[in-house]
């Protein structure tokens, strides 16, 4: 079998064999075949696509490029989330202490914030001596004990696609439905669990501009999800606004923590339930949405999902008086204020400007090796459809240095759009596709 | 610039500007670009394609990466004339006599054969003694006094070529137009010459086995020529069989020398008139097609073309004695014949199988590196059209190896078709372009 052959046979809209897929993915993780016969065929690959049974095998393979995880010593149904990522995306935080109460056990691979998107396992670091490089066995006694674990991924999680993202990043090959989906699904996979909840953000702030566009990636993740035999679903959900009303770290787990004493911000708790109550289903806690939204909700006016995350932060070895004490966590001091510059509706918030202003501040990653602040964030006060007055502050703005927090405040004022009819409503949950 | 931006916009269907086609070259012939983001972009342009100014701004770009030949100090109108490739192809041993006999100066760099294609530099070492590796000023002086010299390609004539070649040939990117007729066109245009004319083979011993795709590189290629400021012109030529009856290298040499004593085969000829008229057109030797071909068969029935010819190869180290007196040139000792199989007319002669019949004999490159043998060759004695009866010997096979000679006498009887119908008088030249 010769590499060429395979990219001409893609080239000219052919079908990869399992085998096929086999020594591409086997032969570029060893280095035996060479980046550029692999870029090339990457290429074609955008242009001719590859067809339901090539992705799951791409995934399959990539899968088992490196180490599996085993969680059969946890017990229970292990039911895993990811997100495709956004801004203001604190959704994890919430989530995971809310299911975990309910007694889904939680054993959680999180990964680290990149350009304007956040990372859960960035946030989690806000807590003062939290530990993300969990010892597996340590992982899944933690699972076991208190019903909750979350972890760095660790280097030897399918290396073929990271290898293969590496190189798909530098050669504007990363927009393709198949590579994508294969990407995620086969991390996934690999990390183990039993069942798979997808959050697919579409809008101006996520990957997935169009709403059609994250529909059929998320179809296609589903099926390699459920053809590889793990229940799968995968939740539309917007991205035209920031989640939620903080961008940053620390202000993010404030207002986590805000969500689970019953303050959460609308939209981000819509989102919430949604993931939440698929999750419980997959978790066979019941077989009812609308019981399980309620289910939901009693964690929270009970306190159990605040008691349980704090827990998991002490496991972890975090203090849990950061979590059950309000305004412990650190918050950068200097304040500015961005400001409406006109009257009227808030039609748009671009929430990749806002992103980017957040790591400008210095809250986000340029490049895997920056190093972040953690203190540092956006606190959006006004939000779509809220009407304002030319001067009415929409955001605070927590920096560390005034030039960059200036430079900060412009871009969330440039963010900002006005209308003069206040817009419809928007759903924050667009879809769910179960298969 | 990135190159990453400009993968993104070709994959996306846009066009390149001159700038950035130099970024590109440049970077890549420098190593700055890496492989892998070049052949992402090659990919990308097999799909999206290039306009006419990007091919001709890739075309100079690629030009203007290494030495161009300055040919200022020889006199006349230099016509250079380039074959896209075939079997049996052996047009410039007979015509470049020709017009040098008619006052035309010919300064030709030529190429070796790769694969199953010859090369006229190979031929031209048949003769013993005879030097390819001329120093420029050897070169020029040699036009000037007998009017005709035919060199090895410099090293470094259009770098950038070679590179983006060799990356072509290992990732599926060989056969897209632009592409092609850029790399053509990249070495012509340094090579100095006034006037170009191109002979593009269509059938399946050519590169472009259909003619509506040789037709589409010859006006490209023209386009790009006369866009750059040079004459130019191709004549799309038939290659459904080989062409004339021999083929490897002094079997072809000793082919071309019968030509210029006026026993060349008829398509041969067909060939070499069409592109000996529209050289001797550009070089203003006459502006009639009719006179043209009258004046080129003068120089066969006087003798011209075969004394020009003699003097060429003593000029360049041989002894005309070679050419004047048949019988000297070496030609292997060891004869197969090639058999009928059944009767009937022959339709078609796959001229690639018989090109690889020759590579197997020890005639042809399989790799860059391979060293060939110059006496071994095939005779064709029946060629489309012809009728024969099983049993008829179709080709005499030239071998200096038993087991190689039968292996070779099976693939050329497996490249003769037969049908009971002769088949209609195909014209040798297809088309003849010029703007």
């Amino acid at each position: 079998m010769r590499m060429y052959d395979l990219i001409e046979k893609k080239k000219n809209g052919g079908s990869l064999t399992k085998e096929e897929i086999g020594f591409m993915v086997e032969g570029f993780t060893k280095g035996i075949i060479p980046d550029y016969q692999m870029s090339a065929m990457l290429m074609a690959i955008c242009f001719t696509g590859m067809n339901e049974t090539e992705t799951l095998e791409l995934t399959l393979a990539m899968k088992d490029s490196g180490d599996t995880l085993d969680l059969s010593k946890i017990n229970g149904i292990k039911v895993d989330k990811h997100s495709t990522g956004g801004v203001g995306d604190k959704t994890s935080l919430v989530l995971t202490p809310m299911v975990a109460a309910l007694g889904v056990p939680v054993a959680k691979m999180s990964g680290r914030g990149l350009g304007h998107t956040g990372g859960t396992i960035d946030k989690l670091e806000c807590f003062p001596g939290f530990c993300t490089a969990l010892p597996e066995e340590k992982f899944i006694t933690n699972v076991n004990e208190i019903g909750v674990a979350i972890a760095g991924q660790t280097a030897n999680l399918a290396p073929a696609d990271k290898k293969l993202y590496a190189l798909r990043d530098v050669t504007a090959t990363v927009a393709q439905k198949s590579l994508i989906a294969s990407s995620i699904m086969s991390k996934k996979l690999a990390a183990g669990s039993d069942a798979i909840v997808l959050d697919v953000k579409t809008g101006n702030g996520a990957f997935m501009k169009e709403e059609a566009d994250a529909v059929a990636l998320a179809e296609t993740m589903v099926k390699i999800g459920n053809m590889a035999g793990k229940k799968t679903a995968a939740i539309i959900t917007d991205m035209e606004q920031p989640l939620g009303n903080a961008v940053g770290n620390s202000v993010e787990v404030i207002e986590a923590l805000d969500a689970l004493r019953g303050e959460g911000p609308e939209d981000l708790m819509e989102v919430v339930y949604a993931l939440g109550t698929q999750m419980l289903l997959f978790a066979e806690i019941t077989d009812d949405r609308t019981k399980a939204e309620k289910l939901l909700k009693e964690t929270i006016a009970s306190g159990s999902a605040l008691k349980k995350f704090a827990e998991f932060v002490e496991a972890q070895g975090g203090n849990q008086e950061d979590v059950l004490t309000q305004g412990r966590l650190p918050v950068a001091e200097k304040k500015f204020f961005a400001k409406a510059k006109k009257d009227g509706f808030v039609t748009d918030i671009l929430a990749e400007q806002i992103g980017n202003a957040c790591m400008i501040l210095g809250g986000g990653r340029e490049t895997k090796e920056s190093v972040i602040d953690l203190s540092v964030g956006i606190r959006l006060t006004k939000k779509i459809g809220d009407a304002v007055k030319c001067g009415d502050v929409l955001a605070q703005i927590y920096a560390n240095d005034e030039s960059r927090g200036k430079e900060a405040v412009a871009m969330v004022e440039n963010a900002y759009r006005y209308g003069t009819e206040k817009p419809v409503d928007r759903s924050m949950v667009k879809k769910i596709i179960t298969e």
